[in-house]
């Protein structure tokens, strides 16, 4: 591992490569932003992650505010192409955007904002049923800006069968009472996020999977095959402003996934697992860095793409798992990436390509599944699915032949208590393997490529791998 | 399995067991009251759960109050000892004891009322400790109730540390804040019931358990050792009105348990685990039946105790295990049990002898936790090491030699989707175990001495079996 905490401070250096970054950046002496000029085709993009890298909770990193002021020219137009990548799904895009603008001091668009239930637009065959929504905040206008069309909510569950939820002593009904009105049969469960009162969640969530979506039901017998579920942003913890990370919807999903099995004995399964370290969460950003690249006239083919994050089950395990799709493409032939797509095709995993249940192309690294095949080997196959299955063009055709991850110690992980693992020497065991059950334990995959302190130090990191002049000493 | 479906009606049997139930008891032709004697001695008595047995939730059962007509004299004093065992513990004992006279129609009183929190009088060593509870009611009332002196709730760490509860989004603090009152550290947790809010209590009690009690710091690192954990009701689930089990504290301890050994990779330890089945509760009971005699000056030793409960993991299972004790008890010369008393004492279990943790002396059921002894084969140690360890000596010395288990199908069980195993056919798979992870699923243990339809018919069968007059006709 290539560890990197001697910051790189030369202003020397001037970008070379290709021909045309020569003399292509300059610095303001006034506010470090940088200007430039119409010669300058970048071919990286950035992903960032926000909570433990730019905010902790309300609170701004200060070093974000300087990191972005050097990712701006002088009339605050970003000089790389960026992406805001977040497992957050509890708000709108646009709102997320008006945040970050706020707290980075420069001005960002929606469009540079993904959120983990993005690629839900794409579960178009869920888009005219009956889907049941957990999460907080706008979660119906939310689910109707993807595309849902026929949405219910846990509270307008709880108040069509009052006599589900029954933890809460003070919001029993006082009286017996029937469901007065007819909610259509749910028909998919759709997860964004943690979210408030987690016993009312819980409880009609499996009411509704062990009813096969009739909730004045009796359970049904046989639990083989639930409702779909679909499920977005796995991080089991975030960093806020307590010294210690705070539960994530991760956390959320461990509660279901185990109160299912106590209660019947078989394994939640997923239809689809969205937000970081889900590759398809990757593609998408690629494709929004492409699109903003085309925006600005950028006509030279993103081929490096960068992610800064802090947590290394997330952050560093998708951008590598992405990395690693993106290797194994570069390095295999058209007709080899076809024919592990029909292999992968005949052999059963989900007809959305995307699903990570244990009993198809995932393993876990604790304790509760088994499974032959594991995330990595059929990353290629998986991928070519999604092409398979009604990804967008632009989407199937990644330019792009490496993502690197960088590690900030600026949020989860924290450089005092843990170790991170090398190829030699795997510190971070299974049994504390803090990703979802439905992602094998890979040291590989949560070795970061770099640890810096902070975004600033990433954002330098950066400029000097891509030979860009660095901030002024 | 002796099944019982045939209702005994007979009019004209009359106890003669012991001399003195011969012509015991008649009833009152117009309410069917039973009158007695004042020479009948029962030497047995009748442990009731109360939810699926004699409620649904707020609704009464229609068949507990004809059962409890004939359980009572024409002056509405009890003709047997009764207890009702609850694992229930979010209120007062008087708080039941006056919702059970209501719903009966016949005055019980607070001392026939046992809640899965009493044996919490016992654990005196922790009395003068700081001890954080969970639980929803009059939680402070309860614990000091109990003798716990020190006592801080989770709204009391919430308000002391606001930056510690962040799932919702709407009760975050606005503006950084350190903590402004300074709360004793924590020494051990109690957790009394299902809360409200569990994301909120699964968040600070794991903090807790993590910083070893001084919440305003970080995890520490070593989590060989955590805190002291003690808990009460472990009922996965309830039956209220709906027509599937409702969740319960036991489900909250599912969550729990899975979310600190995914966050710390260690398992859950518990110091006690109090309630049915725990055979500390029955215990507990049979001290409250023979009070119970005593105060009516019932002088016969009390032989055989009837137990009538709704789910088979909690009033069956426990009822056997009990039962278990009590057969190994009188067929072991007082020899034989001190003996077992020290290899037990020398083996390492907890110093209160209660200890049901994995490493100590229960094993699970299902996936997390392995174990080389078991529940049962320690039965005769534990128990004695109770008596070593500052049990009354009224709880020391069980004069019963048998407790008989009773199904009804008004509450959890339902005999429509379950076939319950008998010794030859264990239908009820291990991977169904509904039990707390800490008890091993043994299928003797959960197999009905009885199934009946309702309490009223578990009443006329505890009459058949010792030979009282039955119902008129």
């Amino acid at each position: 591992m290539k560890a990197f905490n001697s910051i790189y401070r030369s202003v020397n250096s001037v970008c070379s490569r290709q021909g045309d970054r020569a003399s292509a950046l300059a610095r303001c002496g006034f506010c470090g932003s940088a200007t430039s000029n119409s010669k300058f085709q970048p071919d990286f993009g950035l992903l960032f992650d926000i909570d433990g890298v730019l905010v902790r909770g309300k609170t701004p990193i200060p070093a974000a505010k300087r990191a972005f002021q050097k990712l701006v020219d002088a009339s605050g137009q970003f000089i790389v192409p960026v992406v805001f990548v977040t497992n957050a799904g509890n708000c709108l895009r646009q709102k997320k955007a008006d945040q970050l603008s706020h707290i980075l001091g420069v001005p960002i668009s929606q469009d540079q904002v993904m959120m983990s239930h993005s690629p839900l637009r794409m579960f178009s065959k869920y888009h005219d049923k009956c889907v049941l929504v957990s999460g907080q905040g706008p979660v119906l206008d939310i689910a109707k800006n993807l595309g849902f069309m026929n949405v219910v909510t846990i509270d307008m569950l709880r108040e069509t069968f009052p006599l589900l939820d029954m933890v809460d002593h003070n919001r029993r009904p006082r009286l017996p009472s029937s469901p007065i009105v007819n909610l259509p049969k749910v028909e998919a469960v759709i997860l964004f996020g943690e979210p408030i009162r987690w016993e009312t969640n819980l409880q009609l969530i499996v009411d509704v999977l062990l009813t096969n979506g009739s909730l004045g039901s009796s359970y049904i017998n046989s639990t083989a095959n639930h409702l779909p579920l679909l499920a977005c942003n796995m991080d089991l913890m975030w960093m806020a402003e307590a010294p210690s990370p705070r539960f994530g919807h991760g956390t959320f999903l461990v509660c279901l996934e185990h109160i299912y099995k106590k209660v019947t004995g078989m394994e939640l399964k997923y239809e689809a697992l969205m937000g970081k370290p889900s590759e398809l969460t990757y593609h998408f950003a690629e494709y929004l860095i492409r699109e903003q690249a085309a925006e600005r006239g950028w006509r030279a083919p993103i081929r490096s793409l960068y992610a800064i994050g802090d947590n290394l089950m997330t952050d560093i395990y998708g951008a590598n798992l992405y990395n690693r799709y993106l290797e194994e493409r570069a390095s295999s032939s058209t007709k080899a990436v076809a024919k592990a797509a029909a292999v992968a095709g005949a052999g059963g995993a989900g007809g959305t390509g995307l699903r990570a249940s244990p009993s198809t192309t995932t393993t876990t690294g604790t304790t509760t599944t088994t499974s032959s095949s594991s995330t990595t080997g059929t990353t290629s196959a998986r991928v070519s699915q999604e092409v398979d299955c009604g990804w967008e063009s632009e989407l199937a055709a990644p330019s792009a032949t490496s993502c690197k991850s960088i590690l900030v110690c600026t949020g989860v992980y924290n450089p005092r208590t843990e170790i991170p693992p090398d190829a030699g020497h795997a510190t971070i065991k299974e049994t504390v393997f803090h990703g979802h059950r439905d992602f094998r334990f890979d040291p590989g995959l949560v070795e970061p490529g770099h640890i810096v302190q902070d975004v600033e130090d990433a954002v330098e990191l950066i400029f000097q791998q891509e030979k860009m002049l660095g901030t002024p000493v």
